[in-house]
């Protein structure tokens, strides 16, 4: 792949915004590549969570254009044994120690190939074993972007990649039965319900009970506010997962799901 | 107007920092207009906050050149039957829905032309209806920095746009009330009542009392370190209204005052 | 020095992300130098906290490329008689308040030259008395990334510019005493203690035993991963210092140490 004028490399941190991280990091790319193009994904991530962050992988890398690098570092075993990779999947580059963060990419994107990063010639002189993100992964994204060819940072990785275990609906005699993911800002709750079960019967239709704890919500809405101000609806995020809301509230705080909360869907 | 080699465009959400929304429209504006400079004015404002989104746009587009593309969605009604703009207003372009974003800025800068967001050919291809950000407003702002004139995105808006109630101070016998609009990171309350109104008297000066609940504070002083640390002062804030601040410390945490609460200043 | 193509301007402030100070400031950087580079290190400095920031500056000015202008506005003097200056030191530029923020990048890189801004002609227009980031210090750095030479903005400076204490560690008898600086988002406690005082004997060992309040850590270990899941540990962080850490914990929340807060290392 030859090295556009303004190659976009995307950041995906647990890093925060309080402290320098972040910013250490983009130093040490502009220095390597000061034509490149930052974008913050997020680096709220709640600290080590590798779930999370796939799933945000997940949500956003279609967003840009093919080529573009996404840089992943949420990594509690940094400076351990773990491996550092490059990879081409789909359509676009990943920098990322390989922990599970591609898990979610992997399965919806082709794996055209991978290399391990073991070539030190890339890397910041002095590294630092506790943060590999502003002195290997960081450095190795911008001489991606400046047009050194994958193959240049390591050998060929031929076992597979680490993946992590994603909560998966199941789906019998109709009743659909999964799970909290995430919760947004908003306090949306997002489920790892995708429409596609859901279509067969037409996915926006009041042909659905959505339960969750005690409550039952019915029907699928279209938008927000197609549900009257503070009450809980169902509706396909812009992710493609069912999400549980509050029309001007939050759906989070009403009903203290986390993370593996039971969500069923029925047919009416 | 023609493209300038390297638009500004800025953005105004609701949309919190530790999801990948901001991060996902940015890829969407990218994509189209891989040139633009992306400014980040807020992405913190309350989930749904008009008046406060608004108040933002006013105390910030004038630090910006003129063409520049003021990019805002704080959209509780996304999906719904709200309109989405485009308009020319004083030396700045605007993209956002049609919901009172606009009310401020359109009482301050004459609107030289408005038009509907109705034209699909310069959206994403799916349109989630519950992201607009990404999916038709980043677009249209990136084409409109890419070179697009307005009239392509959709037929010109004759009746008027969406306006919102902002508290107005009122001033009888010397006497001026208004209240507590927003509060600061810093803790600084910011009035709805503008230097003008003082200034007749000279706005920095010991020749006024400002009344907040139980609380009197004498004069207005210049900045901060003008008032002993970690005592009450009433001074001009940099958007140019009547401000209740702590020197090193926070008037909200102190007096507990919220958008709407009164005060009153009084010559002495 | 010339102006680079694309110079970079990193902001080190205490303004926060919440309101749109960041964002002015950036606009009003981009209407002098539309080429500038902005590189965020951190917003979220608590408030008028000088020696938070002076050390943010000292671990990330080194990321960055020589001439990068680093842009630094903990102010609670704005506004007073404190100067402003532009500052020359190592290789890189600095622009900020006189009020003690460069005092530990003094204490490690060489001050070539230094001038106190004084010429209005390259502020903004209006200067609000509350907010030089954006009226004076944003410009000035504007201009000198657009290649305007350090002696335009005002006189030299003779006198020594303004230090603050910064708590060094005592070493007696082999005994290290020093204390908490600041905590990170993952909780991990940074310490006065450079590595270079560990290393005559071999930082990462087992031949040291750190004590905070009750107690004691034994060795020093390379990565949080070295540690088992949960149990405290101390290491180097990337910026060189002794940390106390958990293993995908937080020490901050277990110990409920603050800046000040007394450790002690020992040879075992």
């Amino acid at each position: 792949m030859s090295a556009p004028v303004q190659p976009i490399i995307t950041l995906l941190t647990d890093f925060g915004s309080r402290d320098t991280y972040v910013g250490q990091m983009q130093g040490a790319i502009l220095t390597t590549a000061p034509q490149a193009r930052l974008v913050d994904l997020t680096h709220e991530l709640p600290p080590g969570d590798i779930l999370a962050g796939g799933l945000d992988w997940l949500d956003s890398i279609a967003a840009f254009p093919p080529g573009t690098i996404h840089l992943g570092v949420v990594d509690p075993g940094v400076g351990s044994e773990r491996r550092a990779i490059v990879a081409e999947i789909g359509l676009w580059r990943f920098v990322c120690p390989d922990n599970g963060l591609l898990t979610g990419v992997l399965r919806s994107h082709p794996l055209h190939r991978a290399v391990e990063i073991r070539e030190p010639g890339f890397w910041r002189t002095e590294v630092s074993s506790v943060f590999h993100g502003r002195d290997i992964f960081g450095p190795v994204a911008a001489h991606l972007a400046a047009g050194i060819d994958l193959g240049e940072f390591g050998p060929a990785i031929s076992t597979p990649l680490v993946e992590i275990d994603l909560p998966e609906p199941t789906n019998e005699t109709d009743v659909i039965q999964g799970c909290v993911l995430t919760s947004d800002r908003f306090g949306n709750l997002r489920t790892n319900i995708p429409a596609t079960l859901l279509s067969r019967r037409q996915a926006t239709s009041t042909k659905w009970t959505t339960e969750i704890g005690d409550v039952k919500i019915n029907g699928v809405v279209r938008c927000f506010s197609d549900s009257p101000v503070g009450q809980l609806c169902a509706l396909i995020g812009s992710h493609g997962q069912l999400e549980i809301a509050v029309n001007q509230g939050n759906a989070q705080e009403l009903l203290h799901a986390v993370r593996g909360t039971t969500v069923t869907v029925r047919p009416n």
